[in-house]
């Protein structure tokens, strides 16, 4: 059984808004055994979703659709449905007390527009929306399902988890998503691919190898579909580990970020960190992760040189001598925030995030990166790219594995003690 | 001229990625004049692709097409256009040698499937892609035109602005897209809709209003397509504007970071920060600005209390008196900051995101604002809500906000002066 998800709305045809509503319900869906064959927007116009409504069952068993539902003139949906499938609107008294309700509940006045939402299509099977107005409505056409719901993701998250996935569960055979992710790094993708040549030639045709890069790590997502082969499934896993080796980061579909807040915590280690081009991105993303006061102690983001020197104490010779962007530079920051904030562990970058501030010695894009662990250090400096975004994330990514990759030495080095 | 955006990936259809790529795209084509009228994603299958190009011709003149343009054999996109248009791959030498360049720039080795990359579609226009390997493929097909790119973000947006739209624009006429942007604060979506009511009523129908929340803010956007729609817009403009009144924060579309950039740079001030459950992201949203190192001059994240008192010298009894989720915390915060950095102005935050933390008397979303300029300050709490993710953003947003109010009653001071 195929799904096509549909949304409709000027909104994200405008890119006003993003949909995040079809990521949301394609990873349910998966989890749940379903396959998501296609995602489709289209405008709030008649001609343009009855299109897409075609196109769907051609591809398609059964159509999730979302948006266009509320009761402002602008929301077609219903009106649409009806005539798509030669049908008329009736009263329902059932969802009419269920929005009495609603709006008694919360003290809302009861007004016209409202009161249309109890209109529905003669012929099809009206589902209770248990947290808003518009109800959900479940059309059938020969072998085909075409189920609309509202566009509000909470009131379509809670069609599709309460309502929705149960009753296809009755109706279709769920088949198991197996998956597993591997975060991979220090390899370009087509070394990454000339690397697993052998290893994807002799993957079973049922499986699927996908790579998904991203500022310089790339995940790798091997996946099949069915219970059925979940030994396999292992098998091909521990291939892959043995063929990926030291590039391998981790077997994990987590973020870096929550890599490292693990490895912290594992070993009872602080950190903190000081940073320039990364402009606190750095400690955003270390402290995106629930629970990171346990560890993380905080960072300095010095963005002007004077910075440096009078809150990170770094030499001023050093930066006249070297630059701000120098590998003594960041191995004073580093040094220097892990004695002010007294931790264990600390990370220091300074770089060119551009787009402006490169030399021809220095281009946009040079960055040095300094990990510090105990008196320890790692530094080295990396060449990014021009764009001021990548520069920053990719900087970010890589401070990160540095630390993560200090933290398994020293973790491989004590267990072997 | 109709455009529709096709997406390749599985990535997207199992829900694993969010495809913003869709969403800027559709908004930069929207600003430049042109019309989406759908957005696709289908999987990495030959036969799924060569359908939603099938269907995309049916109801656009332009498909732009991202993704599964990779050296790797899960990257299919170009085979699939080679069996779609009937036609070969062929070696590329200009292709060849920019590959060349970009990999010696990055001290990358070479290899074959790299070299792969230069080869390109008989008969399709090849267009250099300025920051990655895979090119650009342009095909056409009696009046229909089909643009191939790279799905990674930063290529696929360096293509469509710098080759893709320039040539549309040659190409085709576009319909001058009317829109006005508002950015409202301090008023709930739906009491904002009702204070509205009467505009919207009264508002032309080839008007539309959108409205965007997002964290703390709602954006509204006024648009209609058409240059003779230009008096009209402008008499529309003026209405909302006194309609929203005090709740209207600017007319524009820039980030709010990006407006608090512009007011710190025409009044030459300099801002710090001091943060504390934000963990850095108000640093970085304010250096995601280009330029930003003009007037922004750092900041510490004292994420353990301890650096609060070490780096920024807040007074221990104070912590322990009130709390380091307190006016006198936060306040302290503000002008240490901005005497350690030397700036004329300065926010500090201090909060707690949750999901623990919380206490009966501070439950999970309390946070206090400090923003100082000039020896004066304005401390403010707020309660947020309980998800990390929101309350970080939500202080993010609020602390920029409310900076930005106190440069604006300065400014107009200053102006009456």
């Amino acid at each position: 059984m195929k799904i096509e998800i549909i949304t409709v709305g000027d909104e994200i045809l405008i890119g006003q808004i993003i949909d995040t509503n079809s990521a949301w319900m394609a990873a349910e869906l998966t989890r749940q055994g379903f396959e998501t064959v296609a995602i489709t927007t289209v405008g709030d116009q008649e001609e343009d979703m009855a299109k897409a409504i075609d196109t769907g069952f051609s591809r398609a068993d059964v159509l999730l659709m979302t948006g266009g539902v509320g009761p402002t003139r602008d929301d077609i949906t219903k009106k649409t449905l009806c005539n798509y499938f030669r049908t008329e609107l009736i009263f329902n008294e059932k969802v009419f007390r269920q929005i009495n309700r609603l709006f008694a509940h919360k003290n809302y006045p009861m007004n016209e527009l409202t009161k249309n939402q109890a209109f529905v299509p003669k012929g099809c099977t009206v589902i209770q929306n248990r947290v808003g107005t518009a109800p959900l409505l479940w059309f059938e056409q020969r072998s085909h399902i075409l189920v609309s719901m509202p566009g509000v993701p909470f009131e379509m998250k809670t069609a599709v988890t309460t309502e929705i996935i149960p009753r296809l569960k009755k109706r279709f055979l769920s088949v198991d998503y197996l998956k597993s992710s591997f975060l991979v790094s220090g390899i370009t993708e087509s070394s990454l691919a000339i690397l697993l040549e052998d290893f994807e030639a002799t993957l079973p045709g049922n499986f699927s190898l996908a790579y998904l890069p991203s500022y310089g790590l790339i995940r790798l997502r091997l996946s099949a579909r069915g219970k059925e082969n979940l030994p396999e499934m292992r098998f091909q896993e521990k291939k892959l580990r043995e063929v990926l080796c030291d590039f391998l980061v981790a077997d994990s579909d987590e973020p870096l970020e929550a890599l490292l807040g693990e490895a912290l915590r594992k070993e009872k280690l602080t950190l903190s960190t000081a940073e320039s081009c990364t402009g606190g991105n750095i400690a955003h993303r270390i402290t995106l992760v629930p629970g990171a006061s346990e560890y993380y102690k905080g960072t300095v983001v010095s963005y002007d040189n004077r910075v440096k020197i009078s809150l990170l104490e770094v030499s001023n010779q050093a930066i006249e001598t070297y630059g701000a962007v120098s590998r003594e530079v960041v191995e004073q920051m580093a040094q220097n925030v892990s004695e002010k904030m007294k931790t264990d562990c600390s990370i220091a970058v300074s770089g060119i995030a551009g787009p402006d501030g490169g030399t021809p010695e220095k281009p946009v894009g040079t960055v040095w990166i300094c990990t510090r662990m105990h008196r320890e250090t790692v530094t080295k400096k990396y060449q990014f790219g021009t764009s001021r975004e990548e520069n920053i994330n990719r900087t970010t990514n890589m401070a990160i594995l540095q630390m993560i990759k200090m933290l398994d030495k020293y973790k491989n080095k004590k267990d072997a003690n």
